[in-house]
């Protein structure tokens, strides 16, 4: 497997493009399109929370149908919210699409981040739609991920390759992630695209996994946004054996997308909202990896942690409260604490003013592990957070205005 | 019940007073001392983090006994993970103040709070004792007030009185509260006195009521310091009829407990880091009051809410969202939200521009409520919360330094 440049457009037969139509104020770019010259299987993950927007309730009911030509995503306008007409504007967008492609509304999918609440000015959008379609292009990927962020930083975009079967297979993806990761309500839409040929099953099978060990170690289960989608299209066209869930070529494309997803996934921490350092929170010697996860979460969600790693303050002890209050039975004195090389804490307790002095080294790093040892299993979990920093408050405090 | 001037000193017999030990740089208070002249019953809660501190520990056998004279508070270190040289440091306070005081060391209650993980130099807690004997005073209520804050802008202090089978009774309070409220793993210490003669028994089950209308609706449970601490001691000097459980007498001690903790509660609010708003949480129509508190809880405890709040952005789809990830099985078609007089959203939607633009008055205001209906059932809960501002991030990103 090799990183090649490009993103969303890398695989064979996909083009992209992005516009403004007008939902964003000056003249920013709002309404990405991407396209498939053939249609395929396609793969999807939708936010679990119960206030779902409008395009997430119609690409849950296109996903049973199974197959993809485009998707259509705006920007600055979650249409969640918005009812009825909500959902009607979410339905002609793909309407609107699949007329000009000449194929059904059910093989277009529809993305919108941005504000909720808001009435999503359909009109404007269904008159840019003609022009985007002439805009996509091989070489629109970046162009496509540019048109998909809201306060993203960079665009965000990353394509890996791979020979399944003799066969040069591509998978591309694209992804929009505004940022603290957690807590995060901010929507993360993820789109990837590949040329394997794959069945359908399969392609679910290898998105749930590789979304397992990536979007969901730094987006932790149930904070998800109203609008959050991953998506994977599929269209064939690396001529391939059929993948088919079991065989080791579906391995190889299971490993290929998660080592995909994991760098997209990276992507987003580094370009949260504020974000000046990316923390690797490891708990292991838990009884459960339920109950490892339980306590990586309550310190990787902990304010009070996340400011002293932006003021680079090596407050270890908020730490050890975050372990105490995460809702696990732990033995205080069997807990252990590393960050990177430096031992601090050692049967629950610190180890004294010159650990303490090399502790402040390590939190000057852009990037470091924070160990934590339990002392009473064998399970472990790891996931990734940022620091709380005071731009997060300034972008947050001001996102609408 | 009325209010009157004053704090822990107000009850009879009572007396307080605070000193520059040597733990906080510069001359700042950092030792206090709560003196009864008659030893009483005592009523205690603690923080539920299994990383509890050393006085914690020892505050907890102390309790068992149920008899207090004296409580020793230092400042500026939390004595938690420090082993078991913390837990004889600890110790080491009570039986200080209590050779001085010529009583028993189960009868001196120890608070400490500050930094975690770093060695309580005890010895210039024992050199300043017989200082701070002499020190305590009627009117040293305030000095104690203040010698128990750590990122406190404000001592905070309150009392009331009422009068209870015809002689007056007095509770009065000091809290140290470092405020966020929530995500709030930064110690709470509340110590009452009163000059009620109560049992035992009655005086804790009024300490956990007033606690859980007070405290607990701004420190949510599990969430939770590891030197939280709640204390209540009651000498009796009143010299009303002895108030047992059950009793008319008891309901209206709680009652005066309550208000008096709700205020104090109140005060930490506002106290808080940063704060620049306080905002009630009110959520009815939930099948359960549990259910009512976990939406309110992933309102008042969102990031993106509270950045919200401090930016003045009526952004109240953060709002939804929070309720969309509560964790409880709504329906979004019934949901509606209020703000103050302003309804925002009936059935599940928005209700359009004009109400945006009333809605973006009320949040420039210091102090508004947030009202959910959940539109399934009859339960209700409500919870106070504050505003997440830059100075948060300020003053925790540099505790230490």
């Amino acid at each position: 497997m090799r990183t090649v440049a490009g993103g969303i457009t890398s695989p064979q037969g996909f083009r992209a493009g992005g516009i403004h139509c007008g939902i964003k104020k000056a003249k920013q770019l709002d309404l990405a399109l991407i396209l498939s010259e053939r249609e395929g299987p396609v793969a999807g993950l939708f936010t679990t929370n119960r206030v779902a927007a409008a395009p997430v309730l119609l690409g849950r009911a296109h996903l049973r149908r199974g197959l993809a030509r485009a998707i259509i995503v705006n920007s600055g306008n979650a249409n969640a919210c918005t009812g009825s007409e909500g959902l009607l504007a979410a339905e002609t967008m793909a309407v609107i699409v699949a007329r000009h492609l000449d194929t059904l509304p059910h093989k277009v999918f529809v993305g919108s981040t941005g504000v909720i609440g808001q009435r999503l000015p359909i009109e404007r959008i269904e008159a840019a739609v003609p022009k985007l379609l002439q805009r996509v292009r091989r070489t629109g990927g970046l162009e496509a991920a540019r048109a998909i962020m809201t306060t993203d930083l960079r665009p965000k975009q990353a394509a890996v390759q791979s020979r399944i079967g003799g066969r040069v297979v591509t998978i591309g993806g694209m992804v929009k992630g505004s940022g603290m990761i957690h807590p995060n309500m901010a929507t993360m839409l993820a789109y990837f695209s590949t040329d394997a040929l794959i069945t359908r099953q399969a392609l679910q099978q290898s998105l749930k996994f590789a979304a397992g060990c990536s979007f969901n170690t730094i987006t932790v289960d149930g904070d998800t946004s109203t609008n959050d989608t991953v998506l994977c299209l599929a269209n064939g066209l690396a001529g391939n054996a059929l993948i088919e869930t079991g065989s080791a070529a579906h391995r190889q494309f299971q490993d290929m997308l998660a080592a995909l997803c994991h760098t997209m996934a990276l992507k987003i921490c580094w370009d949260g909202e504020g974000v000046t350092k990316v923390v690797k929170v490891s708990v292991s010697g838990a009884p459960s990896v339920a109950a490892a996860r339980q306590v990586a979460d309550a310190i990787a969600t902990s304010s009070l942690v996340k400011t002293a790693l932006f003021g680079e303050d090596a407050n270890w002890g908020r730490i050890m409260a975050a372990i105490g209050r995460a809702g696990v039975r732990i033995d205080p004195s069997r807990v252990s604490l590393r960050f990177d090389e430096v031992a601090m804490v050692k049967n629950g307790q610190g180890l004294g003013l010159r650990a303490e002095r090399r502790l402040s080294k390590v939190f000057r790093r852009k990037e470091f592990t924070i160990c934590v040892g339990l002392g009473l299993g064998r399970a472990l979990s790891e996931i990734w957070t940022t620091d709380l920093s005071l731009d997060y408050v300034k972008i947050n405090a001001s996102y609408r205005s």
